[in-house]
This record gives structure tokens, sequence and C-alpha cells, in this order.
């Protein structure tokens, strides 16, 4: 049986990871919005992670696990398995440091998605867009080349380096009340629960989680992990369900699991576009969604809210599907 | 006959602006992309000025200008007649002051941009879309409310407004070769021929024009004002003619005006949205644009490119349009 509370990530190895990966990712700006303010009655902070050179918070986590492996296992290289922007940022990062990263993707997968990874450098090797198939195909690469596993999100390394996000954020503002960020799999929120937790406990942690996908919030409710098979939301980057570590995180240290629905997110999206004129996906418009269908929770607080990436298929935008 | 020398803005105006303008304008950050610099060739430095309240540079020159009012002339507020930028900033700008804002816009402009003048407090009178009623309708605004009169450019006021961005360019980037801004009637440029020929003589400033309305390149060759009616181009912000005072910045200080056409500019637009993940007018794609079909040109520099603003009307992007 895994030993879960030796792999639980702590400050310390977030400050390491900050370290670690601070010439291999940005310090993004914080943006804000007179005009969001006024609409939530709150004062917005937004951490722009879709500023990051791939374009997602998640060359955060990955940049530390590439480039904390030692010289003999970077010969072999990164492997994982990913339809997102983990893919692309393991890639990324493991071609700053010249080493070989493998990803498993569905062929079902954004071509977009796949162009970048191999833009990047990373070698694809396609599955059927099954569980089973994935797992099949992912355990003969690995084998085949002996790859370092990164999990996208339940992984020390990963969690310690999303942690250095929220440290950022908090160096940037003169303290926050609050910081909402989306919920997928729980890496971004575990790495801010990590390092909120230590350095600002005061501060409350809230996660956006789309209606149509909402396994966090059942789980944060039931009190244990509830998984669902294949939710559908637009906010394709939260369809993954929680695992151990990033549940430890979420039931010790998340005040709030909230929901906003497909339409609530889509004009979230639109807005965020329209008003602090920045690209990102839908998965970072649920944080803004639930604030403006909860004003009354948020009115006259200090809200650090996490705009995760900004991969967009531009010809596809939401709004102009409705 | 009017004296041109008189109304020169000069570099301590300029400075002086930057003082008054401050409080009311942001210190927008400077973006780049790794992978827009591979495929230029060159290191682009991004001035998001997009990234403005009012989503455009234009908050400048039109903050200066409401707020180096005497008390008196406050009191009757100013005007001016713009389909675009101009007159969302200037609203902007006199809101922030409490002072009345009267433009003068054709009753065609677009809905949003008629909107945001009226949620900044600004009035709105309705012309034709004709010289004739424009300058008619303007006579009677201005006779009836006393408002001074602030050009959308041939202004001093306003173009030592706008020379306030590159000097923070300067501050934000450790040197430039060149900056590259587009050019309608020229205010963005010569406020950077204004402040560069003094703080830093030897950037080159280039300006981008869509062949479509090349009115300040033909003006450029043939060294005098050529001045068309009515140019059609995707890059709204960009039909208008060069005057007096922006032809004086243009002559004396641009190393030169280059063209890019429709198709150009919207692939540049849609490469910038994608990589650079800025919602930005089509006008802000035609330096890139420029700058990808004259490589050699730009190869191994530093150069400085202003996106100049962001109001752009989502749900008819040019790519979907095509």
């Amino acid at each position: 049986m895994k030993d879960i509370a030796m792999e639980i990530p702590t400050y310390e190895d977030m400050l390491a990871a900050h370290e670690r990966i601070k010439p291999h990712i940005r310090r993004t700006p914080i943006l804000t919005s007179d005009y969001l303010n006024e609409l939530s009655g709150a004062q917005l902070f937004f951490k722009c992670e879709n500023l990051q050179e791939p374009g997602a918070f998640k060359v955060r986590g990955a940049s530390n696990a590439v480039f904390g492996l030692d010289d003999e296992q970077a010969k072999k290289g990164v492997a994982t398995h990913s339809s997102g922007n983990h893919a692309l940022c393991l890639s990324y990062a493991a071609g700053r440091r010249g080493i070989p990263c493998n990803v498993v993707m569905p062929r079902t997968a954004p071509q977009a998605k796949k162009d970048a990874v191999r833009r990047y450098g990373g070698t694809i090797t396609e599955c059927e867009p099954s569980t089973s198939s994935r797992e099949e195909t992912f355990a003969k690469v690995q084998a085949a080349t002996g790859g370092e596993f990164v999990h996208p999100y339940n992984d020390p390394r990963v969690i310690a380096g999303q942690g250095t996000c929220s440290k950022e954020m908090m160096e940037q503002t003169d303290g926050l009340d609050m910081v909402v960020a989306p919920i997928g799999g729980g890496g971004m929120i575990s790495g801010t629960c990590l390092t909120l937790s230590t350095l600002a406990p005061e501060v409350q942690i809230i996660a956006a989680e789309p209606e149509q996908a909402d396994d966090a919030y059942r789980s944060f409710k039931a009190g244990h992990i509830i998984a669902d098979d294949a939710p559908e939301t637009i906010a394709d980057g939260l369809k993954v369900p929680l695992k151990d570590l990033t549940w430890h995180f979420v039931s010790n240290h998340v005040s709030d699991i909230m929901t906003a629905s497909e339409e609530e997110i889509i004009d979230a999206m639109k807005i965020t576009w329209k008003y602090l004129r920045i690209v990102m996906e839908p998965s970072c418009a649920v944080p803004l969604a639930i604030i403006l269908k909860n004003k009354d929770r948020f009115a006259g607080k200090r809200v650090g809210v996490v705009v995760t990436g900004g991969n967009v298929d531009l010809d596809k935008l939401p709004w102009t599907l409705k």
C-alpha cells in the first residue's frame, strides 16, 4: 500500500521549486479591470498564467519535475499521458533541458495540441480515447523508453511547482482575502493550498468547478473522492477527477467549492476577453462565473483569480457556436 | 495663418504630461513570445496599450488634455468628433475628472463604441457619416456647450500624452534598436518621435500602414501630405489622414513607412492572439505583419512594437469572416 504521507510536498519543497524553475518560467503579470471590479463588487486580481510561454500554469509543475531529475534519469527523459496543457508544458520543459519527452495522447486530441507538443520536441504515441487503451499504451511506452512518469497533477513535484503561482500572487499584491482557482484534478488548487496554508493561512481558498463536471464539489460534500467517468463541459481542462494527493489538500484546506453552468462560464469568458482583453480558455472563466453569481460572498473582498491557460482554438470560440 | 511652430509639443511637455496623467493611466506591461521571436528572427517587445482600462493608448493623450484644463474651462468640459477609441478615451478621462464630454459620432458607428462612451459618462450627438455633416454637427455642439475641442491626434496636448508610451518602453527594456507602431492620423507615431528624438535618437522609428489605406506611405514618399477620402481596411483605426502637426513629426523623424495587405494583417492578428494570448484590434497587427514580411530588415534587432488597442467586436473576428 502506497504511503501518501511520505509523498505530500512541503512548503520548503515549494520554495525549492521556485528557485529551480525561475529561469524557465515567467513571473506573469497581474491584471485588473475597474469595470469587472464594478460589475462584481469585489477587487479582482487576475494572475495571468495564460501568458506563460506555453500558455498554461502547468509549465511550473512540469519544469519542477524535469529540472529536478538527476542526470542519469534525465537521459531517459520523461513520459506522461495527457490530451491537454500538461502534455505541452512537459514537452516544453523537457525541450529546454534537451531531454526526451514521450506523451501518450488519444488520437481524438485537438490537432493544435498535438502540433504544439511536436513543436516543443515531444514525441506522441496515439491511443484510443479510452482509459484501458491509454494505460496499456502508456505502459508500453514507458517500458520502451524508461522515461520518468510525471502525472499531470497527482505528483508531489507537480503540486510543489504549481504552488509557486500563489507565492508570486502574494508578492505582487498588497494581500488578498481570497483566492479562486478552477478545479479539475486539483493540481493548481493543491499547490495554492500548499503555499497559502503556511504563507497566508488567513486567505480563503475557493475552488470553481463546472456544474456539468462537479465531481470535486460532490467529493467535498461527501468527504471522499467521487470520480465520474466522462463528464462533458466546455471547460475541457476540468474533466478529470481528484486523486489521493490532491484530495489531501482539497479536503484539508479548501474553504468551499462552487459551481457554474455552461452558459455562465461562456458569458464570463466573453466578458473577460472583452474587458481584460486577454485570450483565455473556458476553464479560466469558471472563477469569474462563480464570483458574478455569488456576489454577496465576494463583495468588498480582495480576490485573487488564477487565469490558468490560454490555449484555445480561435476558430471555434464558444460564443460563436451558441 | 496658423503658426505651426508655436504648437509643436516639446520633450518637456511630454515629461509634464507623464507626471500629469500617471494617476489616471496604467503603466502597461511589455509581453514577449519566444515563438514570435523565432518566427521573426527579431527580439520583439510588445507594449500592451490594449490593457489600458478603456482599451487604447489614446487614454494617454486624452488624459493629458483633460487634466491640463484650468478649472474654468473644465466646467464646460471637452468635445470631440471620433467614431473610435479617442471618443471612448476622452469620455473616460473626462469621467475621471467629473467634467462633461460631448462626442459627435456618425450614426453608423459600432454600437459597442457608443455604449462604452455612454458608460464612461460621455454624451453622444449623432451625425450622418459624412465630413460635412460631422463638421456642421460638431460646430453646433461646441457652440452650445463651450467644450474645449480635443482633436483625436492633431493636438499638441494629445501628441505629448501619446509620447509617454515610448518613454515607458525605454524604461521597461534594456534599450531598443527600433520601434514599430501603426500609423493612421499619426498621433502615436508623432508622440514616439517627440520622445525618442531626444531620449534615444539612435532608435529607428518605423510606421506600419495598411496597403489599402497607404496615404501616410505616399505622403512620406512625396514629401507632402496626401489625404484620401474614404479608404477601406480591416484596420479601422488607421483610415484617417495625417495633419500638419503629425506631418511635422513624421517628415522629420520617421525612418520608414512600410505597408501590409489585408490578408497579412489578419494573419498577424491571429498569430498574436494565439501566441501572445492578448485581445487586440486589427490595427495593432500591422506592425507584426510588416516585420514578418520584411524579416531581413528586422533580423537580430531589438524591436519595440506598440499594441495600440483592444476594443474589438468578439462576434465578428476577421478570420471567422474570411
